[in-house]
């Protein structure tokens, strides 16, 4: 077969799988924002009707034989083409697809669903003993996945790999050692120095809230034609389709933050979304997102480098005080200073920039651990609470808040956190080569102009799809290779401007 | 192949082929009542692949040799039993969808998705030209597919029988012209009847009027666990899996009537789909409705014999009053004569019960020149007009008011007007006999109580899914064949009450 027709095919088989992809998430979103109760049943069996055809898509034999066609073609000469980058990243999605059995691929699937029921159950009545049979089998199954799929390291590389392609602990286990060890000398400078006054008390209206959020959101340059925000239980982000992003948040009327946060991080996200699809090539690798971590890179450097910044809140505090008059008496440098704060706790998802950190660390030696056959699944909430105790300095009450505290492991997702770190960290590289880029940045905030920072994120990260690994984009568009060192820098001067350090 | 296995396989394979439309059904709701405006493009595309899969499936050659090995098996032997039913309904779906091209089922879905849009938009702005190209195109792939389909009597025939199986243009012109005639013997007699006084002046707030129809939606036996009302510009009604029926309405604040009579209409709807999924056949046709007439028969039937007679307002204009002050003087006599009004009028979803039959005359007969080529597309404008004056003594100002009207052509959907008169028909027919079956059903209704209607509704029609064809699935639950004879006696019955004639 010629190699343009075998590549016109991939990319229709592409692209049609892509809208199968799309109605998936909205099974999703509507399940977490819209269905009535009664409802759950029927669409636990039509995600899994849709997942078992996108599976069969993803190991049709034809892929084989249309990437065959391809390899070595004039179209994979330039690897920088797209055309290239297409082709090379539907062989790695083909060739992980047909090295899963579709027996284990199933098993896979129904185990993390009774599993993360398992876990909710096991959560709420702070009964570890009830979920550590469906963890066992959950590691089970992931060990046979990496078998499966081989690796040059050890197995949890290969889990790894899947969320974040090239990475393994070799090269993640150093990084993820310096910004627990950052943290920890951050913490150390500040013990002494007071916290900064709380945000006043609330009641902040979930309408007066949402209505602000709307105007941010825009701001921010997140199109009200191409988005949504609803509630749902657990914020997310999702793309249904080129010009649809949805968002969700939930509305604590105590305490507008945690919504403000959530919902500024799932704009990061949707930003992305928004971004990789827009570049023509929706469907096909080259529309699609480089990574968890780069995703991730995106709604923290909204969240954080951007939304906790002092220049953001010297423009967004008229707006947020003409919904809550009790912020009117405050400054810029107020709100700054609180979300800012530090203040170590038990709740990954509460987690302040700094700490956060340590948290993933904790996370990655204990699934590492358990991958690895070095820590058996009964004694995970002890080595959890250890581990807590010193990393964090805070031992959990009870596993709750402990070791079941985070869904991911009772859905199998090993190698998952940390993308969040890394994420933090190209999230720092990005922005601080965006502040080069743009000398009057933080001026252009401070005016509520946030259209040059996403012009430029747009251009270095969101339109590049798939065209680099997750590294050599950050590279691209930093001028160097990402370390942990910008992180750790922004980390430091934050610490320094709350605290007085 | 043993009879039972291939039984078995069929059934599986149409539960699957059920997720797939219930997921087409959510893109579908989800397209117009929640999808940001930017994301029609990609919807169209979605609902283009997921209606490919569910084309290729309908016609997997499988099918034909599981149906072959059912045949004359012992399982076909009782017609009336649910396996019989499942083959025969089975094989008739599978033979129409062999008989249509997969290009052909693609185009017709793309060019409905994308008509749709363009006619809401050519509506908006009363722009017929802008929409022609989009009409020309749908009834040009419509003649296409009724001459895959194939046909005895004529082209439109065989998109008829798709909506309303057995149902031919010979059968249903007679009986729509006795309601027309019906219509106009009615409305010269009340020619000189003072006109009912109208219901007292907004506003209705959306947010009562929708408070209010939540209490009246449950009263009438829709569960709120397994239903949803939401707001799009076309009230609709869809299931989206077994316990899961969402209806849409649209709320006018100037009259509060608009929505309760849509919402109500829609209630029926969602009823019945809740019924017959809910006698444990969901995902084979015994678990599918029977045909679009008698799902309208249901609408309909809770629409104007219920909600439309004084019984009903006897216990819901307390209810009503509650929410809207301004109700509190009236009677439930002066309710039921407003509602029950004849007042012709240019716009069909706003007819009362005598003149909406003339409405569908009206669009029987367009479609069908249409379909036959007799009339151009850019005649229909003219020809619109000319047959709104004779049929209902009244010119629209402007095509918008006029052939721009309702969606159904902008979907390709010719051949589905005429089952709103047959639903009409099937309505009054099973309305007289449950009043025979339930002899104090007026007292009952006027006590809020409509379980027994339900209950007699839901055993001889909602149950039966697609055991029987429509007309002998009427005639099994009424005791006799279905006329227009019960429809025009309650259109009599009702001028004579409100008019005195």
């Amino acid at each position: 077969m010629n190699a343009r027709d075998a590549y016109d095919k991939l990319l229709a088989h592409s692209r049609a799988s892509a809208d199968i992809a799309a109605t998936l998430s909205l099974l999703s979103w509507d399940q977490q924002v819209m269905i009535p109760p009664a409802g759950h049943a029927g669409r636990a069996e039509q995600i899994g009707a849709l997942t078992a055809i996108l599976h069969r898509r993803a190991c049709d034999p034809a892929m084989g034989q249309w990437l065959d066609a391809c390899q070595g073609s004039e179209l994979t000469r330039d690897a920088a083409s797209p055309e290239a980058a297409n082709i090379r990243e539907l062989r790695r999605d083909y060739e992980q697809a047909v090295k899963i059995p579709e027996s284990l691929a199933v098993a896979l699937a129904q185990a993390a669903s009774t599993g993360q029921r398992a876990w909710e159950l096991a959560r709420k009545d702070n009964d570890f003993a009830a979920f550590a049979p469906h963890l066992t089998s959950l590691l089970d199954l992931s060990r046979q996945k990496a078998e499966a799929l081989g690796y040059a390291g050890e197995a949890y590389d290969a889990l790894l790999d899947l969320f974040e392609p090239g990475e393994t602990v070799a090269a993640i286990a150093p990084i993820l050692a310096e910004l627990r060890d950052a943290a920890t000398d951050i913490l150390g400078a500040i013990a002494d120095a007071p916290q900064p006054a709380p945000l006043p008390a609330g009641p902040y209206a979930a309408k007066e809230q949402k209505a602000l959020l709307a105007q941010v959101t825009a701001r921010l340059g997140l199109p009200a034609a191409a988005s949504r925000l609803d509630v749902s239980t657990h914020p997310f982000s999702t793309l249904i389709g080129p010009g649809d992003a949805r968002i969700t948040t939930r509305f604590d009327e105590d305490d507008f933050t945690k919504a403000f946060f959530g919902a500024v991080h799932e704009t990061g996200h949707a930003l992305y979304s928004l971004g990789h699809v827009g570049n023509g090539h929706y469907g096909t690798p080259m529309g699609e997102p480089a990574s968890f971590a780069v995703h991730e890179s995106q709604s923290r450097l909204w969240e954080n480098q951007v939304a906790r910044s002092l220049p953001f809140w010297e423009h967004m505090l008229p707006l947020a005080a003409a919904h809550f008059p009790q912020l009117a008496g405050l400054t810029p440098l107020d709100v700054f200073r609180d979300v800012g704060a530090i203040r170590p706790g038990l709740i990954r998802v509460d987690a302040d920039e700094t700490t956060y950190n340590p948290h993933i660390v904790l996370r990655f030696e204990l699934e590492l651990a358990l991958i690895r056959g070095d820590l058996a699944v009964a004694d995970l909430p002890g080595a959890w609470n250890e581990k807590s105790q010193a990393i964090l300095g805070l031992t959990p009450p009870n596993d709750a808040l402990g070791c079941l505290q985070d869904v991911h492991w009772s859905t199998g997702a090993f190698g998952y956190f940390p993308t969040y770190s890394l994420g933090n960290i190209y999230a720092a590289c990005l922005f601080e080569a965006a502040g080069q880029a743009i000398p009057d940045l933080p001026a252009r905030m401070a005016a509520g102009d946030f259209a040059p920072l996403l012009a430029w994120l747009g251009k270095a990260v969101h339109e590049k799809g798939r065209l680099l690994r997750p590294r050599a984009l950050i590279t691209q568009a930093t001028g160097q290779a990402p370390t942990a060192g910008p992180l750790v820098r922004h980390l430091r001067a934050k610490a320094a401007a709350i605290y007085g350090i």
